[in-house]
């Protein structure tokens, strides 16, 4: 009789070769497993959200362009989703072609837009007289210079590239920011939140009350009256009309810890809408440090002494 | 066979005539039992603490002298109190004399201080030669010009007086504030607040915590962003060291609101030291304003919802 | 004697038919101007400073997209740059082909990727087999169908289009969110504020302290406490690292008010770097309401009792 | 020809003896004056007010007892004067007699009320079986035992009290609390306050806005974002109903800094009615610390900034 072990299907951002592949490579519970390549966000979440796939590997922020809209939005009106990890990727580029030829060969660069923003100064420097291509992906760039898709005789792509493609490498490490980092996060429809490591972040989409200025002061003393240091925050316009923003926030702490859920009560109602988006471990593992007046044992002192006033106890 | 019936003890700054007194005559269930005049409020309180006392009735605010010392010191420092119900009282003032006694024989004037500098402008209109004796209340005064131990002609008294001794009105209504108020409250050690009504006031002694600054601000923060307001606010010294306070706070509301018992627990986990006194009705009987955003209900469903987020269950 | 009329030149992204080109046709004093069509933000803004061009138009906000990231980093990075007028174009799209071509003919369809997504929805509905070729612009997509250089029967393009190039409209209003509309800014090296007309804003840029967490919130306080309301508030990353950020802020109101002064010392004093874009009117005309309280004369009137105080003046 | 030397008088609460006169004698300026002894606060002041005096010492706050709410009060309401020092005097008692007399032999012992009450401990211990008659001061008691206009065989008084009456003392250091401090302020109608010494404090009395909620908050946040620390924050009831005050501060720091003058000017736009009391040095000389970002070339230059900036000049 044969033994069927269940895999696991993860998606990621394809084709072989991206960031995103290598943000999926520092996932140990993923090795093995069923790897799925998609061509967008929207599909990735939808394999999740459908079923297909336990968990979806998608970029978040960049060092450089900042947030990612799509998957900000995304995650701000698909509900039933849960962030599980964080990964970071240096993000860095090379100049790739067919074998064979010359960067004095290249007139034309076929990249997608963002990556060809971050190379302006090497293009600037090595290949002023070019012209642009756009692609839409940074491994696309690349194939459709492979297979004349693309009207470029060389590609900006990932380092990665190499692996999976016969392309010359004409020059390496051509970003302009060396320190250029994407920060990825694994996403899951799996309620429950991961342990809590001392070293954790909160997610949270929050939609500010449209009628009463100052509520963006204070959403944000919601955090800091409770000793709680936000990594992230970014408005994101809700869609409707100008002038109304969603907050994008990362929050340091874990919502199983007494400081961080009682702000999130005065979040929730404070807000007409909030997506929790969860509770994991930071890629930094570093651990969160807060005034030691919010300390678990705090908070649970002021509830037995409320409790003893609402019953009638004499107090100590 | 004969029914006991048991008397409760009310105990009043005396003797009888004070304005103590005629606020505790706007208590109904007081009505008929045991009224005790005693010396001071220590004398008050400890008669409720020793349980000689069912309740006390005590002079918290004047609206001209502000905050009363000796009552608030009293509270944040003898456990086990609590207030009940609030009471206010014109404050007016008569010229007393012994029967057939003329305004002009009047030379020195018996007074209590606090109450002759209550008719500073109607003595110095009225009676510019004359000199002032101190007595120890406004009924001592009286009684030390009727039974001669204090040497004066006249005594400054609450119109009560005439109720109980036999004098001479020479003048009525002498203070110079004609909405002059004291604010009395009714003290037990009675650990079960009285029912909300809608016009509550609850009263707090919070401790500042002396080593960080801007602490002040952090504990009104625990009010204001729960749309609680203040009525009362006052400093009064620790006494240990110049520049140590506590503060004394009336604010709106009932305890066994969702948002007044959040402010607690907030000033709960800031406060080195906090003395709960009391929710009880307001004497005004003035319903309390709120935004709807801090309504119950919605402290409910923000607690459901991170119920719901803790024990991995799918958001709606 | 010939007598030269000097013609200013405005800088806008190009070609004829954009959104952007909308925006300039009502500016009134560049009409009868040169108008130069470039090809992206930067070399708009590089044609300003260089004195190439007295002014350029530029979109600075999308009310789905969000900010314009790079609009917003190169007027955070670019010294020597003012706004002076705002304004606004409805977003809507059609779809255009070479003549004679019928719907029932498209496949491939070509668009800048913003103006894919926009049309989602409809795309989804009519046209649910196609596929996408990017395009460079709004333009681009349609001249690229038209000249063969793009691999699509149909482009996504502004309803403008139809004035400049020989198109058939295969569809109108294909757009998913019919309010969508663009923000755009006229951008000079004039330093002069324009006069205030009572419906203003200004616009900052504004690096917050790295080192002190809390930041945010003291940065919204110094607008908040001059009863100054923010319309726009973005984020974006520095980009040296993750977790810096600079704030995009458009404030209600003018530079020449005292409110608007005193923040903008408040904000200049707390913040490493502080980029002041400009205070010019409203697109929308709205007149800016404020407190009483925060009127020019309550700040003079403060100015000169601290003058009467500093010059040992007595107080009256 | 006789040389006349123009002395000038410095009003004192009187007689010789109290704490008042110890207060005086820290003040190098006054030795070899004219002191004049008077019987209140009001006199004192008025004796400035009307030139008959070129200062006044009088008591602000003692450290158990609080505020002094006749200072206080008389402060706020006239117009004119300025505090240009700071004393502070330990407060002590002993028990006094008339020469002969034995601790055995009192049975009533006068006193100030307050002097009284603070030697409630002693008293209880000692001579439990003692009454009180009351005294219009602390030295008033020891002159009516000595002689015989005041009921009683001994007095509470201060230590001082010894150099100015032939009295026995029958018990020394008789107060409760021996931390037990009273500051006092050296008021004058000079205008101009003295020069900063980095260890100032700046007194005033404000009055809140009372038709808006959280406005003491908001007066706080003026100190609070400069940096400004309070050592005095004090409620008065302003008299004219409950529930409204005037709040008396002491901040720490010259109206010549920048910070402070900003603030004040904050609390100016803010407040219906604010006193300025005065710039001084502090009684305990302790270097006051603030943040480096609220230093004053922060200010000068912030202005700078924005004078460019109004001027149309190029920001550098």
């Amino acid at each position: 009789m044969k033994r069927v072990t269940e895999r696991r299907t993860y998606s990621y951002l394809g084709p072989a070769g991206t960031f995103t592949e290598a943000a999926l490579d520092q996932v140990p519970e993923a090795r093995g497993q069923e790897w799925r390549a998609v061509h967008n966000v929207g599909e990735a979440l939808d394999d999740v959200l459908s079923g297909r796939s336990y968990a979806a590997m998608i970029a978040i922020e960049n060092s450089i362009e900042g947030g990612v809209s799509t998957t900000q939005d995304a995650l701000a009106t698909l509900p039933g989703l849960r962030i599980v990890g964080e990964y970071l990727v240096q993000v860095n580029f090379v100049l790739v072609a067919s074998p064979g030829t010359q960067l004095s060969d290249v007139q034309v660069i076929a990249a997608h837009p963002v990556a060809y923003a971050q190379c302006h100064g090497w293009l600037g420097a090595n290949l002023p007289q070019h012209s642009h291509v756009p692609a839409a992906s940074n491994v696309a760039s690349a194939i459709g210079v492979l297979d004349g898709t693309l009207p470029a005789q060389a590609a900006i792509a990932p380092p990665g590239i190499v692996r999976h493609y016969d392309v010359d490498v004409l020059a390496e490490d051509i970003g302009d920011n060396k320190q250029a980092v994407t920060r990825f996060v694994l996403v899951t429809r799996t309620m429950r939140s991961p342990e809590p490591t001392g070293a954790d972040k909160t997610s949270l989409i929050v939609e500010l009350p449209h009628d009463h200025p100052g509520s963006l002061l204070e959403m944000l003393e919601q955090f800091s009256t409770r000793g709680i240091n936000l990594s992230l925050i970014e408005s994101r316009p809700i869609g409707d009309e100008l002038g109304r923003y969603r907050f994008v926030i990362d929050a340091d702490g874990h919502v199983s810890h007494e400081r961080m859920a009682d702000a999130l009560l005065g979040i929730r109602r404070f807000s007409p809408r909030v997506v929790f988006l969860g509770s994991y471990p930071r890629a930094d593992r570093q651990i969160v440090q807060y005034p030691e007046r919010y300390e678990d044992d705090v908070f649970v002192e002021a509830r037995d002494w409320l409790r003893g006033i609402l019953s009638g106890e004499p107090e100590d």
